[in-house]
């Protein structure tokens, strides 16, 4: 199974990369976007069973600060 | 409009931060996870009209070693 694993910072929590993409976007001419928060993304292949919740705990994520989300994109494998 | 846009290496690409989550695996006793790549999840809130291309190929992605995906994830505004 292809799976997609979505981190992002909790909502409340600081995102200074986010702040940072803000800031540069009226300068580089793009207006209208708002509301920018940066996370991490990641694409693993696993076998059927894998526990990719508690890889998400005790790796992928700090649950503390990050929210995730797993997605999965497909059974192949290869 | 709310989007997400993924950015991953590109295929071929060395992808430091995936292999380091690959080797940690079978110490913390996950197997069967294979092929991981680490990237970036930036989420937004464009007005229509925004240039979600132009931003990524710009500010979020380097086109010369990543890749990127726009997904819209809904409409709402708030």
């Amino acid at each position: 199974m292809k799976a997609r694993v979505l981190i992002r910072p909790k909502e409340g929590i600081l995102d200074p990369q986010g702040k940072a993409v803000e800031r540069a976007l009226p300068a580089l001419g793009f207006d209208g976007v708002s509301h920018v928060r940066v996370g991490r993304l990641v694409e693993l292949e696993a076998e059927d069973g894998a526990d990719l919740e508690a890889l998400c705990e005790k790796l992928l994520a700090n649950p503390l600060i990050e929210d995730y989300e797993i997605l999965s994109t497909g059974s192949e494998s290869g």
